[in-house]
């Protein structure tokens, strides 16, 4: 087996993954879709998430386009020294990286804002047929971002054999998934909370209720926070690992005696892409089955085959076991990690119940027992992660005496592909959550009966657990992730280091004080990050709610339902608003690391990747773990707990859930990209911060 | 000059300190105290701190009592392989620590409790005499422990000449900061918010009703937690300093051509202590003056006065420049922390008017606004503390140059020294607070009648300003303290290497798994321990409710005020409470340690301390920013704007203010004394760790 037929299978792979999306997206298309308000109001959800994701391209046309010219100039050297190809290259990666995400981030909006409406509509005849459009609904998503990610890098590397070019397609995937995640959180949350203020709390109106100027955005933001942003979240971080293991892998392939590194890169990647066909092909619900065990055994039986498909290749082919071990075992961490996370934002557990208690005594102990539970609950995946990376570097030190560091770098990366491999199903059940909350809203504004609603609620219930499972997995896979690129960035430093004949590092010391230096500064850049999302969904939702009032104040007719508000209006605040947030935060981060890097060189960058990562990962799984917690907690409440519906706790438990939305899905989530951007920036100007740097 | 006659010295300037702290106290009880309510009420705040303390002597007793034992036999070696002088003088070094440190809280609280009454009488003479007691109250507090902490390390190191002597002396000043600093912060706001639920919320009563069985537990917690908790805190840091600052300069001395390190820490430490003397005595405050600029123009006396005096004795003793200059760095860093962190909890800012503003849309918005900011606020004290150590590294690095990387961590560990040079001024100042904060209590209740309130209210307000600037001060002090320690650790690892003839380190490398692993369980400590500290400040919160309920319920007359309730329950309730709830959260800290150290070794604890400093800086220096943010936005409010009280949003503001008190006065605070113990453990267990661990 060469390199070049295994990654022309991995093509193929690939393509089998986008026909079977098409398939999907075919059949989901054919279900019926008969009522008009449903069909009108997922239109004008479909309209809106599309204007979203046209505007968010003007200006990522403009950002990537400027970023390709400083490629073309400057990467890997300034193009006046020569080397035009190679610079050229990198460029047009680049923007490959940014098309294909943006490209499946389009395929899962137009699916998701189709599957919504009939996924509420097939409610009316059970749940099995609900969930199955809603299910099928995100495997597209999933095919699609799996399949686009290993199609992208296999045909990278096919071509140009060169791994720069892969970080540079990677960069690609990162800066959209800036655009995509952050600015789709800032979308979902500053619609979500407008929404609420002025609907619940002073008009006193339904979630969904269409009068409502904000309701279209709401849902909306679903659709472009959870479908586009969070796939173009782990199309990125799954690029990212392949980058990260394919940098290594090709430089022990050049000198180490096991020359098999690259190739079973590919062969894993591809095989995880197959298992998430296959896993998604087997998933089956009773007929008045449990959603939630529906998308977990699908979880597992994607585990267990990409497992056996692994062993078998790497026994076919002779690969190193130690490698393999290593994916496993970042694969089987990934899912403990996933199911412990889960413990504390379940609803049959401990914590939630506290929690709920807890809003008895007011708000503020809602508060105060949900950081603490998001504080306790860092613990094991910060210890999980440890282990992951303790385990697989000690595992693959040995493969070749000569190259022990290096191969230990390597068994990282290839945990994190572990880890990974299995994304096309956990991005699959995590498109699901938004198609069947939508369907809920859908059900309700379609009058279609009590009976449906209970069976779309019970779908929604579904999403919502599964997502914190999905959720702690891709933050500790991010992490993993990250962790790997650090090596890539030492590899990627001793090159440059080489060619232009300096000593190269061996490691970052924390006791060198530019590393130390660097440690610190990357450790608050996550909380200042978080911060300015945060302030900016504040004041992006104070901007949406003086429209609202606006439109109550001048539009006759509106309260009493007689006329429909100008729904676009409220989209075009989110969108605007979004966007004009989301720049100044990313700058922060891009604009840090280059002043550290010019400052303190290699070794405060080093320190400051460390830094960013550990405290990124902490405050990442914080933000998700408590906000998912307050969440459930209020559902906990409203299901009749400490009071019900309208108990003083269930107000407080109210004030949890809405501060926990920009917790979970505006700022928690946005550091991992946030991690990986400055990262792969960071390896990309290696060059630059070992030559000029103020400090050596 | 020899380094006996400079110890002699040091000797002489703590007792100098104690005799002035002798004639403060004197004149503290010289001031009249005449209405009775007040004598009345403030016997019963001096007998529960009291209770508290006694309470806490019995458990510190056994558990200093076990440790010594330990170290007894196992410190510096198993007292069986011979060296039983060399153990007994560690075990009592360390009683030695916790002693001197109980002693000078002792003091702290007795002057508190006495000064409290009669500055709420003299302020009916006028705000200079209230200010006067209020001020030499709590000066009494800043010379005993300054003055504790250099006579404890001098007459150590002048009898014993050994540095492990002063690590365990340390230790133990650690030991008892763990329990006064962690056990006084669950006990001050078990009383506070249990005082508030049942007092202001339930039955609508005053703050300081003297109905409500809570208040006297409430006083009392203002006492034992700022007063006792916060001197045994920087006593903590101010001894690990200068033990840090010993164990490199003592080494050096003995290898470099430079032999003046030892005696220039000391002559520095003797220099601050009288300093704080100099800048207490000279403190003034105009007939009609502002308390707050009083406060804030003796903490520019003192520092310029430390700088003049080192300044001379670097120049008389011909002590190096570079050090010189390092100490300096720390201490204008410190002083620019203090006030850049001011920036975001100042009630004439930005941050606390939007914080307030956003209350208006309720109180989810009060703690979104509020996170936001407090993580924000990260961000220069981490530059800071980054520069401080990296300029402090680069200028002593050059001192010798065969020893240039210790004389670097010299350097760190002299700005540490610097930046805790004027922290005899510093816990002046921050005793003062509690004192004017109970005046203005003892005011209300004795009935002193509204102008001398609104002289209380000023004295009140001037302490919370300048706590603020103190306590980014005291974070920063021990951020840089523990990277000191962190040299120290490096440094005993290697003479334990060296004396069983085994490879030393030279740094701890991130891209050393065992090292990365301890980083991430490291980094996940701080926010488990304060996670396990605010749910046992809300256990036993509840608890105390419980007997508040009981006592209303079943004493007859309570309601009406005819009879007292039973004050000593409650006082009981916090104390038994805060006492169970920090143990386990102490043993998670030094038990978490120990079993990183046997698993991954040096390096892995390396790692460890690393992760622990950083996310122990962020997350501290988060919370106490956040929670004084909530505070002052509160008052913001209170004082008429957005509604002023009653409004919603003083209702929303009340819960960030609820949420802020355990983040502050509590959670943040603790994570210091966290840090150091784990630091000082780390460091005493250097050769268990290096000789017994699993990995290598």
């Amino acid at each position: 087996m060469t390199l070049q037929v295994m990654l022309l299978l991995c093509v193929f792979v690939s393509f089998i993954a986008f026909g079977y999306a098409a398939w999907l997206f075919l059949w989901v298309k054919k279900q019926p879709q008969e009522n008009k308000t449903i069909t009108k109001v997922s239109d004008l959800i479909q309209q809106g998430a599309r204007a979203f994701l046209s505007r968010q391209d003007r200006i990522l046309i403009a950002f990537a386009g400027l970023i390709s010219v400083i490629i073309l100039f400057m990467l890997p050297a300034p193009i006046w020294k020569g080397g035009f190809v190679k610079n050229l290259t990198n460029a047009i990666c680049y923007i490959c990286g940014t098309l294909l995400s943006a490209l499946s981030g389009k395929i899962g909006i137009e699916v998701a804002t189709s599957a919504n409406g009939r996924s509420a509509e097939a409610a009316q005849k059970g749940i099995k047929p609900a969930f199955m459009v809603g299910f099928r609904g995100g495997a597209v998503m999933g095919m699609a971002v799996v399949g686009a990610c290993v199609l992208g890098v296999s045909v990278v590397y096919l071509i140009t054999g060169d791994t720069q070019a892969v970080l540079c397609f990677s960069f690609g995937a990162s800066s959209l998934a800036l655009f995509a995640k952050v600015g789709g959180g800032i979308f979902t949350k500053t619609a979500d909370i407008a929404a609420d203020l002025t609907g619940k709390v002073e008009l006193g109106i339904p979630e969904d209720d269409p009068r409502n100027p904000a309701v279209i955005a709401d849902n909306v933001g679903d659709n472009v926070g959870d479908v586009a942003g969070m796939g173009a979240d782990l199309f990125d971080s799954n690029v990212a690992s392949l980058a990260a293991a394919l940098v290594i892998a090709s430089k022990l392939d050049a000198v180490s005696a096991y020359h098999n590194n690259v190739i079973t890169v590919f062969c894993y990647a591809g095989l995880g892409l197959l298992a998430s066909v296959l896993g998604v092909m087997t998933a089956k619900i009773g007929k008045n089955g449990n959603p939630t065990s529906a998308l977990n055994s699908s979880t597992y039986v994607t585990t267990a085959i990409y497992a056996v498909l692994t062993l078998i290749a790497t026994y076919v082919f002779k690969f190193s076991w130690y490698v393999w071990a290593a994916c496993i075992l970042g694969l089987v961490v990934g899912v403990v990690i996933g199911f412990t996370t889960d413990y504390f934002t379940d609803d049959t557990k401990q914590p939630v119940h506290n929690v709920a208690h807890a809003s008895t005594s007011g708000p503020a102990f809602t508060i105060l027992s949900g950081v603490s539970y998001g504080f306790l609950s860092t613990l094991p995946a910060m210890i999980g992660t440890g282990i992951s990376t303790l385990i697989s570097y000690k595992l693959c030190e040995g493969i070749d005496p000569n190259f022990g560091s290096e191969y230990a770098l390597f068994g990282i990366s290839i945990a994190a592909v572990g880890m990974l491999s299995i994304v096309g199903m956990i991005v699959s059940n995590d498109a699901y959550g938004p198609i069947v909350d939508n369907a809920r809203g859908l059900a309700e504004m379609g009058g279609l009966g009590d009976e449906v609603l209970s069976i779309t609620d019970e779908l929604d219930s579904a999403g919502n657990t599964v997502k914190a499972i999905t959720k702690g997995f891709s933050i500790s896979a991010a992490g993993l992730t990250v962790i790997a690129l650090l090596g890539t960035f030492m590899s990627e430093v001793n090159d440059a280091a080489a060619e232009i004949g300096v000593a190269g590092i061996t490691g970052f010391d924390a006791m060198n004080p530019l590393v130390f230096f660097g440690m610190l500064v990357g450790a608050a850049i996550p909380a200042v990050f978080s911060a300015m999302l945060m302030l900016g969904v504040n004041r992006n939702a104070q901007r949406m709610v003086e429209e609202i009032h606006h439109q109550f104040n001048t539009i006759e007719g509106l309260k009493e339902g007689k006329v429909d508000p100008e729904y676009n209006r409220c989209i075009e605040i989110a969108t605007n608003g979004a966007i004009r947030e989301l720049i100044p935060a990313g700058l922060v981060a891009i604009v840090s690391t280059i002043v550290v890097g010019f400052v303190g060189g290699v070794g405060a960058i080093g320190g400051f990747l460390v830094g960013n990562i550990l405290s990124g990962l902490l405050l990442s799984l914080f933000m998700s773990n408590s906000g998912g917690l307050w969440d459930n907690s209020k559902k906990f409440v409203e299901a009749g707990h400490e009071g019900g519906k309208g108990s003083e706790a269930h107000k407080a438990a109210v004030v949890g859930d809405t501060v926990g939305d920009p917790f979970k899905d505006t700022a928690g989530p946005s550091i991992n990209t946030q991690i990986t951007v400055v990262s792969l920036i960071s390896s990309l100007l290696s060059t630059l911060f070992l030559t000029m740097s103020l400090f050596k």
